[in-house]
């Protein structure tokens, strides 16, 4: 992208109705206006502009429709209490959407200018980020294949596109912790396959297991390897971690697992702290061997959307590990805070993570 | 859908001239008109119309677009010589789509209602049908889940669309054979996940080894299983056959490769022509070891889109195994002719595939 592309703005002439912030769900609302570019085979990414928040018109071929050629990345923008708008580490988001990008054929962003388009955007949309303890305007940028054509190759035609969402709680429990069936039918990514990549057909893929862990009761599952059904992945889209008589320990990124952001930041936080941290491959064997002797001491998942989500029960093959009396252990509580202390300005960022708006 | 439904019907005012029949290319034209169905939540599927071939309408939060909830199907109509109308195997596209549907959380579509608008929408688009020799009308029946939700789950609005595409051949070769790349570093499907299901996540998955294969001068990869890198899948998009020794094997139906129609409809003449043929697994050890005694005789892929392609080279780990001279074979050419010469009415039909559309 060498030459400086330039936003032009058109402004909605119906602004909606900012929703009610102790019910904003995940997801449910968007605000006036998104951010949009387009791609165009040798003429690269061009036009970029923010416009009303409105259906995007793609030709029934398009092939995101098809074959499912589409990236995405999640980032949240926090309101302080000093009115400042702080994003989460936003150059992290960035340079994983070039990765998935890579992955999926799709072509590169450049990472300057998409900053350039999500401060834009986030600015003009200020009034939408809510206050209330817990809320956030989560950012979703996202690219699509859209050429209308039936091969199965790369498309030459993509959008780019960023649109935004005032939410709360992920999950309806909130920080409560929630119920986890480990998944041993059901295989979300192998080694060589997407499982790294933000793509599209990770996320079908994992529904149907989802599904039926909710008729069981389990708000998501744990993820096994795809090769042994032996060593733990992720729990629905999160990364996970333990507390194991003291040591903490999460899974490496070895191209199965997405490589999370909140993932860095936890562990970052977690040395920084001296509190014993390593990524190493764990057997679901050993958890619940761990679990037997009584050194599990607490688990959680990790992402953008839920930030921290404490694990309170864990079923795996007809047995149940209630974890930390089912209550969020100290660790969890400890690092929520302080994460969420830095995202939302409480609690002085030595990390430079924080960008902020101006 | 215990209630009938009726097809409404909105014509074109502008109908598009039709393309040239000699260079037809594969999926680059659409006909005039679409159909396309609802589904919204507990009303089910709805409002069934064929309406002009037009740009879809996506709310920019539609799941299709970030998390590839997206099913479809690829099948095909001829002109018979005295002027029939004919599909070839609708019903066993029609259930696949909704084993499809079951895999990726979307909801069944009622397969005799489904026959009735593949019908209806090819009746009114009678005139596309290509007639010359090797061309056909490509019909595409997708789903997309259109609900404007971003937490992960299945989405609770769907479209069911079908268009339709005049094609040549697949590849620009036509039935020339194929240079087939061995993939070893990536995967495309592992048990447990979506390999069987035609799911766009499975084919945007394919696009980053395919492009690297290309890359090398190769026109698509040959798949190895996920687990062990050791078994053969499938071949791009296609199934795969291979004739060692006077016998004809393919790798079995074990939930990671697409059960094809084609690769059935193979299976089917094989059997009635009395030629041995077997669904086992097969290493590509095997078939190097077979190639290097002179016994690999015939290799070749199928699928809808291509019926036939015969495999000319196939390179494994720097080792490049050229087969039958990098010329159709016999029983490839045997194959195609029987099969398209059923699917375009030239031959007797005695397996009751053909539908006729009166």
């Amino acid at each position: 992208m060498p030459r400086k592309l330039k936003i032009k703005i058109k402004m909605t002439k119906k602004p909606k109705p900012k929703p009610d912030q102790n019910n904003l769900g995940f997801g449910r609302f968007f605000t006036d206006h998104m951010f949009i570019m387009d791609y165009l085979g040798e003429k690269g990414w061009r036009k970029p502009r923010i416009v009303p928040y409105e259906p995007i018109k793609l030709d029934p071929g398009a092939s995101v429709l098809h074959y499912g050629q589409e990236t995405f990345e999640g980032l949240k923008a926090y309101r302080s209490g000093d009115g400042r708008i702080l994003i989460f580490r936003p150059r992290k988001n960035i340079e994983r959407l070039n990765r998935s990008n890579e992955r999926m054929c799709i072509p590169e962003i450049d990472p300057d200018f998409e900053l350039e388009a999500l401060k834009a955007l986030i600015k003009l949309e200020k009034d939408w980020i809510p206050t209330a303890p817990g809320t956030a305007l989560y950012i979703r940028p996202f690219v699509i294949a859209a050429e209308p054509f039936l091969g199965v190759r790369a498309a030459k035609t993509y959008y780019f596109i960023i649109i935004l969402s005032p939410v709360g709680s992920y999950y309806p429990q909130g920080i409560n912790p929630i119920r986890i069936y480990v998944e041993s039918k059901y295989v979300r990514a192998v080694k060589g396959g997407t499982g790294y990549a933000k793509a599209g057909g990770n996320y079908a893929a994992g529904l149907k297991a989802q599904q039926e862990a909710a008729q069981k009761g389990y708000v998501q599952v744990l993820w096994l390897d795809g090769i042994e059904h032996k060593y733990i992945e992720e729990v629905g889209a999160m990364n996970v971690f333990f507390k194991i008589k003291g040591k903490v320990v999460t899974p490496p990124l070895e191209g199965t697992i997405l490589p999370g952001v909140t993932r860095d930041s936890i562990i970052q936080i977690l040395k920084q702290e001296e509190i014993d941290i390593a990524e190493r491959r764990i057997s679901i064997q050993e958890l619940s061997e761990a679990y037997e002797k009584g050194e599990l001491e607490e688990a959680f998942g990790t992402g953008t959307a839920a930030v921290i989500s404490p694990i309170g029960e864990l079923n795996w093959q007809d047995r149940n590990m209630v974890i930390n009396n089912n209550k969020i252990g100290p660790l969890s509580q400890k690092l929520y805070d302080t994460i969420t202390g830095i995202q939302t300005g409480r609690i002085k960022d030595p990390y430079g993570w924080i960008v902020e708006v101006t």
